[in-house]
């Protein structure tokens, strides 16, 4: 027995989610759900796998980390392909490691980076809608670069998202964070050491709502630094993001 | 009355081609259909669109071009929100214009460029897969570069695609061929005066075969100067081409 550390891609479009749910909801289809059910197939006897973080439904992921224990005899390479073989083509194994017996991909992380993209044209294009977040009129770069430039550091974003268990710390630290174009689409990368629940969502939807004048510049160092707290309404649609990379020391 | 050209964006995946399907196939949906119903609620009575191109099942477009007689009185910008608005999500008017009244989509189209993605993984890739073939070993992108240099110009295209109506001309000139390297990926970009049906995906396959070692390099002058004349066998996949544009003088 021994614990494996893999990281998957899913779009996340037919997916409610990556967390396997309760029974009452067995016809919810989760990327925990069919991957559990593919390590089943091999021959794992685990009850759940352990995840870096888990993504909401409708969000993808090119670098989701997931880890279990396994008795597994032959090569990575062949873990990879048994375990390919039996996910459906909306998700897929990218890579596959042997982890410390204590690896856990949550709490042994250090950092999360995510990518949020949009593109601003005045009407739908099928060809992005899947990935991305529509916005129009078109958004200036150099006044969300400007944005972005705020998030930097260690706040309290308690405005933008729950913690994970109730009454813990909403204190975070966001080690990059930068909005850029290419294709066509404006693009916000952000690392940091852990994020809220729904934290990109809402940092994306704020500074887009602040970039179209629809809030004051002003209001994102209000949100960081304020005293009065109240959590942001409006959420950037799931479709735009995407967990990239869940980095380990 | 008055003729209007449409420029249409569609996602191909869900579609059974662009082309109205006959009586006995009524659950085949088409983009041609779709189209044609979102154009009869606000009023046509045409029993046919024209169109630049047939694209195939699974054949996506950002610029296929369509054109219609109607009567409307209001705005360009309202004919877009109309038809918009009668649309299905995969399928997206980018722009309206007027147009002569002997405008026709596919004879005073000058030329058309496609876009074919490829992307060199290992693994399947469920972010790339709908837009993209997975193609492994790697490709040599300068190999790649060498062959599309070889297609410039008129050549007899009959070993790789067929003429719209039967003993057609096979003679096609090609404008620009090019390979490119970005984000991760391989891309072909191909603009010339008409293409052959399917011509664009077997010439990418071949090129891929060649490029993979299966076939001599000498291969492609045998196929464009040759005089014994055979079908490629092979195409490359319908989701990884796009139908980016058809330019008029």
């Amino acid at each position: 027995m021994a614990r494996y550390k893999i990281t998957l891609a899913y779009d996340g479009t037919l997916f409610q989610g990556f967390q396997r749910q309760k029974r009452k909801t067995v016809d919810a289809r989760t990327v925990q759900g069919v991957f559990e059910l593919a390590l089943h197939q091999i021959g794992w006897t685990g009850r759940s796998i352990l995840a870096a973080g888990r993504t909401d439904s409708g969000v993808h992921a090119s670098g989701q980390v997931v880890a279990f224990d396994l008795d597994w005899r032959h090569s990575l390479d062949a873990l990879q392909a048994a375990l390919n073989a039996g996910l459906p083509e909306d998700v897929s194994v990218r890579a596959v490691d042997m982890a410390a017996d204590d690896f856990h991909p949550r709490y042994s992380a250090v950092s999360r980076r995510y990518r949020y993209t949009i593109y601003c044209q005045p009407n739908r294009d099928p060809l992005r809608d899947r990935y991305a977040w529509r916005v129009w009129p078109a958004l200036d770069l150099e006044l969300l670069q400007r944005f972005a430039g705020e998030l930097h550091g260690t706040h309290d974003f308690a405005d933008f998202g729950t913690p994970p268990r109730s009454n813990g710390s909403t204190i975070r630290s966001i080690f990059k964070a930068e909005w850029s174009a290419g294709n066509g689409s404006l693009i916000f990368e952000v690392t940091g050491n852990a994020f809220l629940y729904r934290m990109v969502r809402r940092l994306v939807y704020f500074q887009v709502a602040v970039a179209q004048g629809k809030l004051d510049v002003q209001a994102i160092s209000d949100r960081l630094y304020g005293t009065k707290r109240q959590m942001v309404q409006g959420l950037a649609p799931a479709q735009g993001l995407v967990l990239v990379e869940v980095s380990y020391l």
